[in-house]
């Protein structure tokens, strides 16, 4: 089997522009992708291939293959699905949260298709054992896009339950669930430009530690 | 062991409130109750306690005790533990996307405590085998004050780590979720008072079907 990231990270991250800046969310999906991809190794994954339009974007070092591709996200892993002979793993890069064993127990299972959903609709990662078969569709409703394709296609589906693999971090709420359940380099990121905000009853919050006027501002 | 549900009805979930009027709300958090209690009683659970300020709030025929308290959550909630003699779960009356399978995992764990973090900090359930000697500190950061407590007990603990068990009904963008992924009564409800509206590329949104003047505004 084999693994792949698609991965951009010139103004990555656009809804975590209200409480980043341009070079730290440049610099934080980047730490993102390293966690990712530590996790994946962990779990025993040694063919990991990184979709990038920019593969000058890609650190050097990091173990893994760089394609090219600057089609959309959907042109792009249909591209890359077809060519494959072995099953894939498509993983977000922006999953900070994932752990070794979310990762082993995915690819172990016994269905054509897993699927763990991301917050809001998303698909964050999806496990394909035919992708010459199977074709994604990202953006908007992509849970029940691929569930639906999967069942098109008389594809067998689990859905895997994990608050942790389901925490993409896409929007400011986010962080606080990085900074209280992460480990990795992202987390430690986050911990050092955010400061926690109680108030009332509600969900913790967590603030830019340096409170720029454009943050102020928003 | 025993289960206990905190419970308000009266101007409840004051955070949907700009997507639902106060009395959706009422028959909303009621639904979600029974939807808790009855994957609670699917997981073979027979006693169930309903803590609240206000037993005339509670519908009869649940099959579940009433218990009176007026005090506030946790003084409430340490009232009813110093009580018990044997294990206690404790669940929140807004977790309408627990399955029977989550609270049998939970409840077969050989851990002295099994906590499952709500977003944004929270404890959703919280599995407290000597309920003697365990006090709670919701609101806020409870998660981190019940793994702290639990630490300073020298009790062991289990991070229930499950999308749907963590998911709790509390804003507006949590509807989604139930929607997409849950399948009872406060579901069924949330169906037919809300629709979708996707957007760009990011999370799928929910806004309510009735557009009162209200709602647009907010």
């Amino acid at each position: 089997m084999r693994a792949v990231i698609p991965y951009k990270k010139k103004n990555a991250k656009s809804r975590l522009s209200n409480v980043m800046t341009k070079i730290q969310r440049e610099t934080f999906v980047e730490l993102m992708l390293k966690d990712v991809i530590g996790s994946m190794k962990e779990a025993g994954i040694t063919n990991i291939d990184i979709l990038t339009p920019s593969p000058e974007e890609v650190e050097d070092g990091l173990g893994v293959s760089v394609i090219e591709d600057e089609a959309d996200l959907n042109e792009a892993l249909n591209s890359y699905l077809v060519c494959q002979n072995e099953p894939v793993l498509i993983i977000m890069a922006d999953l900070p949260l994932v752990r070794p064993k979310h990762i082993r127990e995915i690819i172990s299972s016994d269905e054509e298709i897993v699927i763990v959903p991301g917050k809001g609709g998303g698909t964050n990662i999806l496990y394909i054992r035919r992708p010459d078969i199977f074709r994604v569709k990202y953006y908007n409703s992509s849970f029940e896009n691929h569930c639906n394709i999967a069942s098109q296609l008389g594809l067998s589906l689990a859905k895997y339950d994990s608050f942790l693999a389901s925490t993409d971090i896409d929007e400011p709420n986010d962080i606080v669930e990085l900074i209280l359940h992460g480990k990795g380099l992202a987390r430690e990121y986050a911990k050092n430009n955010f400061v926690k905000k109680e108030g009332g009853n509600g969900r913790v919050k967590y603030y830019p530690l340096q409170h720029s006027q454009k943050f102020l501002s928003s």
